[in-house]
């Protein structure tokens, strides 16, 4: 069997591309396209991220962990929309074929991407050094997206989980700083296992106004919120939800980072202040942590009771 | 403007993210998904590819050949299955942000993708070796749909076009063998332009049986429809189309280039007999080059008066 034809036969095989019992996967991996009957009532959102080795994960790292990592990461953005994801497309290009690397790759993307029904329906593969493009595809109906230009003067700010440990953990993971072993596991798994807010963002969008997920660090995303949408924001610092195990290792730098650090892949939305009992009974419900950070003003952006840098983190 | 921000102003100026009277696409670039109503009685269909500098198309090559031959090669896949191009997406891997590269990549893929409606609606930027991931979309009739599979034992196979030109141009446009100038124009515009076979694709889906688009070469690309549709075939070795400056550059190496040679973008079919006259009128409407170049049988595969090497181009 030539090399290309092992890499289609471990994706091929592999349970993801199982399409028996979905109706709207017509045709999968194996022709000159894939085929979509997009449900009746829904419309298809869609959403491309390409990581590179060396600048979107470590170099050698744990091919299950980069599978499982990068269907998290494309994902979020489905989550952000308010949408049930429903297949994904993979460009992969690679140094050489390691039947072993493919097969824990493809094991990491599927322990996130079955029990989501996420079906990977094709894509391509090719030689050169390591490079993975996701495009994820989600259903929502057309009057409950979530978009970025939502946001109403007067809305609270949420956002959910903690912010800022996917950040701290880079030379955690990478073994730059060593530190204890309770410690290393934590932000191993913090790193590598992003939650994406899929339940949520599918359970908030008949309340929320505007909605995206957090990949390059609150400060910076959410102003992509204040300009589509024409507003300002207050943030409150001592509102930013931290986890006790940044706080007690970067005292002096946790709500920094928590700003600043992307890779989180939590959602910020807004919405009217009169659902305040409404959204707490969804996240109560769905024992999510969201906490109200601040409140869309008519201009400006600022962040109260903090006085640190906000430089982002940059893609480019 | 940071790096990031300009790529995006680029492609998002471009007239190709004019969606303006396109009720089909709801958000193009610039949130976290885009979205896209398909309408109700299409299936959507998409095919991703990806192309890497020094495998897929030369070093330093002219960043607006690689833009539309990038279009080009992925849109042929949609023309494969009969569908009309609706909306594409690109991940695009840079080792430095250019603008002049990026203007010049853009415009030519613009001067393929807006006559044939293919609007850009997002992906992603990256820093990294030159890496290009296309994903092209389009829709089709759920039940005029070509595949690899429904080739039956008795048709007529047909290719449009000449076939090897592109395969044999890789060394002129490449500069290792110096042509005459009116040869080095060919197959400069042979290797870097293909036309996809759109109009085609369209017009032969309610009379094709089985289809598929020419990218590693007649000769190993048909064993896809001949496993998938569990046929044999036997071609004619003379009837293979081959144009005339390949045949006068390369006599003695003219079929078995075009038999081999991938990148000519050109379709592969097969119809039932009962449908000479039909196909004969639509290529001759749409001044389509066609050629009958064998026939579908049982089992096994030959080609008459050819005694060649057969071993195609491999990907990987």
């Amino acid at each position: 069997m030539k090399e290309f034809e092992l890499i289609q036969h471990i994706f091929k095989a592999s349970s993801m591309a199982n399409i028996e019992g979905r109706r709207d996967i017509l045709l999968g991996i194996g022709d000159d396209c894939a085929q979509v009957n997009v449900p009746a009532d829904q419309t298809l959102v869609l959403s491309m991220d390409t990581l590179v080795e060396g600048r979107h994960f470590p170099y050698d790292a744990d091919p299950s962990a980069i599978g499982y990592r990068a269907v998290a990461s494309c994902v979020s953005d489905l989550a952000a929309m308010g949408a049930r994801p429903s297949f994904f497309t993979l460009g992969l290009t690679l140094p050489h074929s390691d039947p072993q690397w493919l097969s824990a790759f493809a094991e990491g993307m599927a322990e996130l991407a079955e029990p989501i029904g996420l079906l990977l329906v094709g894509g391509d593969t090719t030689r050169g050094p390591l490079t993975i493009t996701l495009q994820v595809h989600g259903y929502v109906e057309a009057a409950l997206i979530k978009t970025r230009s939502q946001a109403k003067l007067g809305d609270d700010i949420y956002v959910t989980g903690v912010l800022g440990d996917a950040a701290a953990a880079v030379p955690i993971v990478t073994d730059e700083i060593i530190v204890a072993n309770d410690l290393y596991d934590y932000f191993y798994e913090r790193y590598w296992r992003p939650t994406p807010r899929l339940i949520a963002g599918m359970a908030l969008k008949r309340v929320a106004h505007a909605m995206m997920d957090i990949s390059d660090g609150l400060a910076q995303d959410i102003q992509h919120i204040l300009l589509a949408s024409n507003v300002g924001a207050v943030l409150q610092g001592n509102q930013i939800p931290i986890s006790d195990f940044l706080r007690d290792w970067q005292p002096d730098n946790a709500l920094t980072i928590a700003l600043t650090g992307g890779d989180d892949y939590e959602l910020c939305f807004t919405a009217p202040k009169s659902t305040r009992e409404e959204i707490s009974l969804i996240t109560q419900t769905l024992h999510l942590p969201c906490c109200r950070v601040g409140e869309v003003v008519e201009t400006g952006f600022s962040i109260e009771g903090y006085a640190g840098d906000l430089e982002g983190w940059q893609h480019f």
